[in-house]
């Protein structure tokens, strides 16, 4: 791994678009957690890319809303109860909440990528499959909470601690459903290629599912990097490429353009995985919400874990060993000794250099399919915003 | 209830189509469980039609199995496994099985609807709206038997006792997109409308496990006939109902067809449930290949015991104090007792009384759609092959 370190030690994960050199830093989250809002950005440009993204994100929230909103209202009650729990329409007991369904990057994407290539009208035809998107999204949410016994997410409890096991499992089944419904309900000729996409990006999704759990139960050393990339691009590059190729479909594009854009949203959607894994360790629990090294403390496989652990290093033999041991509630030395091992043997730097090849590769899929920058600016901008840093 | 006992009890729950007056007794099985065969009739104009049934689900499979199996191994290598394992062709180990997926009953009714609308040009196009049934059954099996625990289906272990919960709840959605996929990428008129149904469908589905998980956790006091009956339509009636419609809409049928032959699907799958129950108590262990009083072992609240329960009778209060205390292993006296409570409350003849007029119902259904008697006969005998009384 040294080798690579030196090569890109001094690159940056932010998006290499012309004549924005440099680095880039602001807040950092979830691609999912939490609510769209301004923050403070120390550099200028980053501001305004940051703004613009953010009035995508509320734009999207402003279309997509009522028709995903009608879809789960249109499920039996005791479904519905559950979709709108989860999506925070409600709380527990049925009574409204205020909402916070996450920030609609997907659904942004597959606008987004419509509008690139079909303009405003591509963008409105491609309404629907937005919704869809943002129902698979929460399906496999829904699935992976239960798989993963996760208590909590967006800064609630998951729906399988409120409501059950069985009634968690089945709400997710029903959106998937309703998902599709969307797609074959809709008249656009788009809409028969889009379903039978997002339907190979559902198995996808599933495969990768099913590999981060697997993995999870194996030693540290049996997981190697090339996996955990895979497994990455199946559970989160997966649909975000879907996304973008679904608004492609939707504004007419040729089966090339629709695949630049699915490899856009792919590299786009690993670049996100590779910084989340950065924040994971040494993401500031201020802005993160997570305590510090969460994902350490877990002992999870992510991904500047692995590179730091198939380094050859000296550090990563004492990693190895770290991780070999549980980690012993408020043990915070270990977690700073632990953070510094994987530090040392290359795995912050190598993620870092890496989500900035990712992006590049993945403005370079979107110049295949959109030269002009001006109608490439709303997806780089999306692209920009859950892959910014966190310093 | 004792006012319905007098007006139904000569009534039998057999087809009542024209010219077949009089009782039918035969095997009656899981609509799912076992393999499709000749077993010995008692009565010769039964025996033939059970051999019209035992034909059309063998040709059923040969028309549906390689679609099928297409479709499952196209999925990546750790879903396939799971799939190709719950429908009995591998082994735990990945070995190859003779198979055991079933009798196809729902598949055999799209095929039979398209053709009794459609002629054999309707059954051809209908096959891929089969699978995708199939698949959709099958979905729902993986993750119903999660939910309930059941430890064994079609006599071998359950896909998440053999590959865990998670990946049998990963392998139920990857079979539901799967389905779903065989609709999306159909370039028959029909295809879209017939996925958006098939969706719905599964949403009715959701609803009716979910009622189903939650009237178990109840007492048996609070649980009302109208709400069983009602949970098995969803549960139950609905997939047989949207078998029957998608092959009315694949054989280009127009909507009040489509809603006649779901209303056939659905009445005879209620009378399927009704039948079912009634074997669940008084079934011939030998013929069923359960235990007698299974199901009032487990103090399940099917059709005949809630029936029984509300009749307002002595033996209902009979039945509601052995239905409180849980049953003890090996004490066969008490289960005798117990199925003579239902009994003598009315809930056996009930159940077949109301099997009956289900059966009547769905027959004047399917008359309004299909009038002649020959183009009708497929989708009879289906329904009569899987409502036959054990006697």
């Amino acid at each position: 791994m040294a080798e690579f370190m030196t090569e890109t030690e001094q690159r940056s994960p932010a998006v290499p678009h012309p004549g924005t050199a440099g680095e880039r830093r602001g807040r950092t989250g979830d691609a999912d957690a939490g609510q769209a809002g301004g923050h403070p950005e120390r550099h200028p440009e980053a501001r305004l890319e940051g703004q613009e993204a953010v009035a995508l994100l509320e734009r999207t929230r402003t279309l997509v809303d009522p028709e995903l909103r009608a879809a789960l209202e249109s499920l039996p009650g005791s479904m519905r109860r559950i979709a709108l729990y989860h999506f925070g329409w409600q709380h527990a007991d049925g009574t409204p909440a205020r909402g916070n369904a996450g920030k609609a990057i997907r659904p942004a994407l597959v606008l987004a990528a419509a509008t690139a290539l079909g303009g405003p009208a591509g963008r409105t035809a491609a309404v629907r499959a937005a919704v869809a998107v943002e129902l698979v999204h929460n399906f496999t949410l829904l699935h992976d909470d239960v798989m993963d016994r996760d208590a909590s997410r967006r800064h609630r409890p998951t729906a399988w601690t409120v409501f059950g096991t069985a009634d968690a499992i089945l709400a997710g089944d029903a959106l998937q459903a309703l998902a599709l419904r969307m797609l074959a309900e809709d008249p656009h000729p788009a809409s028969g290629p889009a379903a039978a996409r997002l339907a190979d990006c559902v198995v996808e999704l599933c495969a990768g599912q099913h590999t981060d759990v697997d993995m999870e139960r194996r030693a540290p050393g049996e997981v190697t990097l090339d996996e955990v990339l895979a497994m990455a691009e199946a559970k989160t590059g997966a649909l975000l490429g879907c996304a973008c190729a679904l608004g492609a479909l939707y504004a007419g594009a040729d089966g090339e353009d629709v695949a630049a854009l699915d490899g856009f949203g792919r590299q786009a959607g690993l670049a996100f995985q590779l910084i989340d894994d950065v924040i994971g360790i040494w993401g500031d629990p201020r802005r993160t919400g997570k305590p510090a090294g969460a994902d350490l403390a877990a002992r999870k496989k992510s991904l500047p874990v692995v590179a730091a652990l198939s380094s050859g290093t000296e550090a990563a033999a004492e990693l190895a060993e770290l991780y070999d041991e549980p980690y012993v509630s408020g043990d915070a030395e270990g977690i700073v000794r632990t953070a510094l091992a994987v530090e040392r043997a290359g795995g912050r730097d190598w993620a870092q250099a890496e989500a900035a090849d990712r992006m590049a590769r993945a403005v370079q899929e979107l110049s295949r399919a959109v030269p002009a920058p001006e109608a490439a600016g709303g997806l780089l901008a999306l692209a920009e915003f859950v892959t910014r840093r966190s310093g």
